[in-house]
């Protein structure tokens, strides 16, 4: 099964290669699940590739649905300046692209709950 | 009940004062669900507190017992480098003081496994 879908994971990057780690270990994850899905992983700054690679080399496999999960903990500059900045760019050179951006990982009610849930049981540990 | 031990939940800060809002729902439930812990939000650059004055703040209010919670995607330079730095400093400051660091978001298994669970419900709406 050929995938026409993409899923990119767009993280900030970091100069220290090690960072990335944690992203690729749930890139691999997302991919071993939807072997259907062309799952990429993109950054920011720092490390390669640039989303708009990630991105065109999807369109030039084929890929005409690309979904873009921004690794980020919040809405900062990056994702309510930078971001737009980039997929109005990417749009331009792709306009048959169907280009969606899902939410930051704090604004995803579920993934909000999950970090509370996890410092809960962590403070559990501190005698009070 | 006076809480003796102290949670921080330590952020990056972002110039855009709404980049917090998530955290600040996170502490609050934590806070709700733990009032025998005083639960505090601190960051290292852009917004305040910064991460010494609020442990300073609890170490005058008698907590002797704080754990840090570094709310980043992953460990790079700013959790291997720039916060054993600011750790040294507190604890130099306040030498009584039992003083722990949390993983990374990125480096909690069960973190991990909540956002790739999301990111596979995220990507199953996408037609492959």
């Amino acid at each position: 099964m050929t995938p026409t879908s993409g899923l990119v994971l767009f993280a900030h990057g970091a100069r220290d290669p090690e960072w990335a780690e944690a992203f690729r270990a749930i890139a691999d994850r997302v991919a071993a699940t939807r072997p259907d899905l062309a799952v990429r992983l993109a950054f920011l700054e720092f490390q390669k590739p640039a989303l708009a690679d990630a991105i065109t080399e999807l369109v030039t496999a084929g890929h005409q649905r690309i979904r873009i999960a921004p690794l980020f903990m919040a809405q900062g500059g990056h994702l309510k300046k930078d971001v737009p900045i980039l997929l109005d760019d990417i749009r331009a050179r792709h306009p048959a692209l169907q280009l969606e951006l899902l939410p930051a990982i704090g604004d995803v009610a579920e993934l909000r709950d999950a970090i509370a849930h996890w410092l809960i049981k962590a403070a559990a540990e501190i005698p009070a």
